[in-house]
């Protein structure tokens, strides 16, 4: 019987090809974090995210699991990450995880956050980590569209994947939208989410919050069941998962 | 008659090698403006900050001046250099300024914050704006050192430059030292610094804070007017200078 580790996750995805290892690239977090358990115990590891985070998205606490043959001290486990890891992967914790627990199967609820640095001037120092959108927001037509959003609702529309075979139904329990000085963060939380889901929700917002869609739109966009029907997908840089609940 | 212009900057200092020209690297802030107003303009061009900030340094808002011979509109120079200027260099305005005003010869006080990330695990949306010192810190005790350094003292013990031929004496008006969740921001007002003379202050407030080092010993340090009896450098990312008052 193999030992089952939890751990938290944060990491600043800007230079990374996202979360989930690729054919012909190693350049991914799970790649990175792989690599250094299998330094560690001599053997080969496959650690399962929550989720996949995309090229350029961030997290504040991804959740991820794996199981080794050697019963390790998980205390020992972060600190000889944190030690090989780059600086901009950190386990926040390590835990033992009950033996069948798994991070993706398991989660009942996550939460993103997406941040619009809305100033005129870009901040250089939030260059990596929100979408510059300078132009009028008006984050009350934002909140009207995003009602149209919340609850249980077939989000096919919202989904990159055309080809998705399995359900497209999701519940989103809550999205609240804040300014926070110059920058409007955009908190969405769900039961789960479709492939670029979040960032076509902010990029709808965003066309709502412009005044070039109409919040009553939302309906007829999440009717149609056709990505061509919603917004443009935000960029990468201004989204972070920001909690995993089991 | 040339024209004189003012623009406040905003940069991370991160992959620069700090303010100032310097014989052999064209990779500092100076130089790269420089460039693009003569680009914009045909003409050398020489700009004048409020003072130099190290390799790794930030500045909030930086001040700096320059003439020209053209008449441009301010507004169209803070477009064409946030057009051409690197994303890690903003200028956050711009506007005419009287024919004698100088950015550094004019400055009556400066204001620094020094960023400490004091969390066990360094963020990693952090790691290049906070010096990570995960120890327990004493910020009452920082705040009883701190207040043996505001008035007017000769700084020598607190610069870099062992061969400072003018005056060392400084006037800080006040440092204050809060938390700010994980993290500890030192801000240090004062009407003047010497090379590395915050960082000096910062490392030395530390080891206060350490409990290595007594508050009333610093002024046994400021009357040995020496380096070496100060504490040491902190490291250059965790400091931004804040402000320039004229």
């Amino acid at each position: 019987m193999k030992n089952n580790y939890m751990i938290i996750l944060r990491y600043d995805g800007s230079r990374y090809d996202g979360w989930q290892k690729q054919g012909n690239t190693s350049n991914t977090i799970q790649a990175r974090i792989e690599s250094v358990l299998e330094k560690m115990t001599g053997e080969p590891v496959e650690i399962a995210g929550s989720g996949r985070t995309d090229a350029g998205v961030h997290a504040y606490a991804q959740v991820a699991n794996f199981h080794i043959r050697e019963n390790l001290d998980p205390g020992e486990i972060k600190r000889y990450l944190n030690e090989y890891l780059p600086q901009d992967i950190r386990v926040m914790s390590a835990e033992k995880a009950a033996p069948r627990f798994h991070s993706r199967l398991n989660a009942v609820s996550k939460k993103y956050v997406y941040v619009i640095d809305n100033a005129a001037v870009a901040d250089p120092f939030r260059r990596k980590y929100a979408f510059h959108h300078p132009g009028r927001l008006d984050i009350e037509v934002m909140r009207a569209a995003a009602a149209y959003m919340t609850g249980e609702h077939d989000f096919r529309s919202f989904c990159s994947n055309k080809k998705m075979k399995k359900s497209t139904v999701r519940t989103i329990y809550g999205i609240t939208i804040e300014r926070k000085g110059e920058e409007i963060h955009i908190v969405v939380d769900g039961d789960g989410f479709l492939y670029n889901m979040v960032r076509i929700i902010a990029g709808t917002l965003i066309e709502a919050g412009e005044g070039t869609r109409q919040p009553a739109e939302i309906s007829d966009i999440l009717e149609h069941r056709d990505r061509a029907f919603a917004g443009p997908m935000a960029p990468p840089q201004g989204l972070f998962l920001m909690e995993v609940k089991y």
